[in-house]
């Protein structure tokens, strides 16, 4: 891809993080917030600010992209002629968001067949932006810009894990996640999507998670690649169609965290 | 305290915290955090961010008000003589901290024989604070200021339950905690300090912790009965020289969850 349709791409990235952010602000610790479930056998809240996110960013694509599909956590799949499809989540993190906690983020990545060619998370109450692809690991927030770079951790014993949820999915994936748990030098929890971000900007070194979509994972992916990560699912194979996800700041922590996960 | 004793005593919270956030936020995810052990059996991590900050508030002080006591993290007790102590933790959430997540805060209380007069949670990376005391409830942030009250929900199956760590604190604790867990709308963790912040603004209704110090405490304690919340220990008692903590945004919701805590 050219440079210049690589700065093109970033700008309708950029245009449609900012429609986003206003489109939620309004909701976000809001007396005008509206929560809803999806599923009512539990607790999936849904949010008029998800809603407004993506329609928004749908509004943005069909004028600057009308060539790509789209494919959303809350309007679903909208097929394209081009080959590449925009993945996106407007609100990644509900229950954080739900809670008034900064934690929840916009998801926006740009994949084709292959996988995201470009990421990116934003945090709209902090104003921050986490962008990888294309040449670009760069995040921008409320004490200026810095390049992204995971941190060369190598061996567990050293290494910061987070992950959302301390039940993580199965007992038998809670069981994997407590085999790598307990040879770190701190686990943390509850950052939902703002976890991958920490991890490409060098603040913490391993994020697992299980049961994530497409859209949970692939900005993520982009982001942290573009500053030396590694990103796959629990057996090393591609994870950008969701599942099980291993995310490390360097290829020999990858390993170790990926014996450990399948040791059983 | 008459009003122009209140509002100098705000004068002075508020030039430590912005003096505190001076001293941390070049520590903050930078290439100048220093931290080491001060526990050699765990982990406990102190940076040269929090000595920083708080010897920044004492000097403060000792200008200011030299006739009060003093009750920091860092630097122990100092002898006064007005009967008030001011009551300090420059960095509440260390291991948020050295992660990157911005949930850690400085803690600034004013105290007498009673306990909490005011006090003030600051997020210096969002640039948030929380005050309450003295006819104060209220926030400021990036999005602009607002009054705290804490939100009316009454019964376990409608409230949000927040707490740092998974594990709580002892076996028993833990088990404790569970069966509050168990009833709850949603349980959330990882978010130190910032939970109780986020009680007082009306975001999450319990906050349940155990181990707790006097400089942990005592600000929140303020803020959320500031906010019209309610904060003891997990028997109903004054907890303002810490251990286990209690906060709800109601009594009826206080009195649910102690019952629960307290039916082993």
């Amino acid at each position: 891809m050219q440079d210049s349709e690589m700065r093109h791409l970033w700008q309708v990235a950029d245009e449609m993080a900012d429609a986003a952010r206003a489109a939620i602000l309004p909701f976000f610790r809001g007396a005008a917030l509206g929560t809803e479930n999806k599923d009512a056998g539990g607790f999936d809240p849904v949010t008029q600010a998800d809603r407004a996110a993506e329609q928004a960013m749908r509004a943005i694509l069909a004028r600057a992209r009308p060539e790509d599909a789209i494919l959303g956590e809350e309007f679903g799949h909208s097929a394209g002629t081009s080959g590449l499809t925009w993945v996106l989540d407007p609100i990644d993190g509900t229950r954080g968001f739900i809670s008034g906690t900064p934690t929840w983020g916009v998801l926006i990545a740009l994949s084709d067949a292959t996988g995201p060619i470009l990421g990116l998370i934003d945090q709209p109450y902090i104003g921050e932006r986490f962008r990888g692809g294309g040449g670009l690991a760069r995040m921008e927030g409320p004490h200026g810009a810095r390049d992204l770079a995971t941190r060369q951790v190598d061996r567990l014993s050293d290494a910061l894990l987070f992950t959302t949820f301390p039940e993580v999915g199965t007992a038998d994936e809670r069981a994997a996640f407590q085999r790598v748990a307990a040879e770190v030098r701190l686990t943390r929890y509850g950052m939902d999507c703002y976890a991958y971000a920490l991890l490409a900007a060098g603040q913490v070194d391993l994020v697992i998670e299980a049961g994530l979509n497409a859209y949970d994972i692939q900005a993520p992916i982009a982001v942290i690649e573009a500053a030396g990560g590694v990103v796959t699912n629990w057996q090393g194979g591609p994870v950008h169609d969701g599942g099980q996800v291993l995310a490390a700041g360097t290829q020999a922590l990858h390993r170790a965290a990926q014996a450990r996960l399948n040791q059983a």
